[in-house]
């Protein structure tokens, strides 16, 4: 990916840019990123040494909740996009919750090593999508998840 | 419950104890701790305040973690106990590992109130356990996951 692309998560608007998982405004957050990459999209990720399930092997909730943010981060760049705009044109694109996750670990994945999300996005509705993805470990697809987001309902809003 | 109980991840073996989610020797994991409660199990966790969607609910990730890990205890719990044993007589549980999480996110969970997990256990294989969870801030359900747990496979020994 170009220096220059923008991460979906870069143009969340201020009040949306909290996430543990994927909010740039949050500190001790994992600052998840997700890009397009032709018409998939890519996070990439490096477990940090304490989230691991035993030693050498990353925890199951840390591919879970990297999952779920590619998975949110995907449909609203998918949204984004079908609205004729991309990251770094000034526009804020929408913003997507997790209706439903689920992960299906395939092998457990080695510690130390970058995990890259890759994802394939399908609208089911105008405000809801799915996101199909696999994660690897180098080479090896060691996770899969399905993620339904969900255009942000206001029962999320303060 | 009472003081006297112990959960089960306390009696982990030392070489298995390092879970990012429930693991006791994890001094910045989660500490996730799950009990017997009649026949169904419990586990009671308080997100901390970065363990955020946005201010005011809680990460999608904490609670696939939360059901992760209650589903992996419950598993060992259930299997402990087939097996003749409760946590505190001093036998060494099964360890399980997740084979597949499944979460359904009904309602925003809000922050500031402890979860709790209750889970109910089925064995569909001696070594293949499956565990459904509701997870409930105070006495609205937010959350409810389905978690098939098996005994950690030889591949995660090093």
């Amino acid at each position: 990916m170009s220096d220059m692309m923008k991460a979906i998560q870069d143009e969340y608007a201020d009040d949306y840019a909290w996430c543990y998982g994927c909010g740039r405004l949050n500190e001790q957050g994992l600052h998840l990123k997700t890009y397009w990459d032709g018409d998939q999209t890519v996070t990439t990720y490096t477990p940090r040494e304490v989230h691991m399930a035993i030693p050498g092997f990353v925890y199951g909730g840390i591919l879970a909740s990297l999952i779920d943010c590619h998975g949110t981060g995907s449909a609203a760049l998918a949204l984004h996009r079908k609205n004729g705009h991309e990251p770094g044109d000034g526009i804020e694109p929408p913003r997507f919750v997790t209706g439903s996750l689920h992960v299906d670990f395939m092998k457990p994945t080695p510690s130390d090593v970058p995990l890259k999300a890759i994802g394939t996005v399908e609208e089911i509705h105008p405000k809801k999508w799915k996101v199909t993805t696999r994660v690897f470990a180098a080479d090896t697809c060691c996770a899969k998840g399905e993620v339904v987001a969900v255009v942000m309902p206001d029962t999320f809003k303060n």
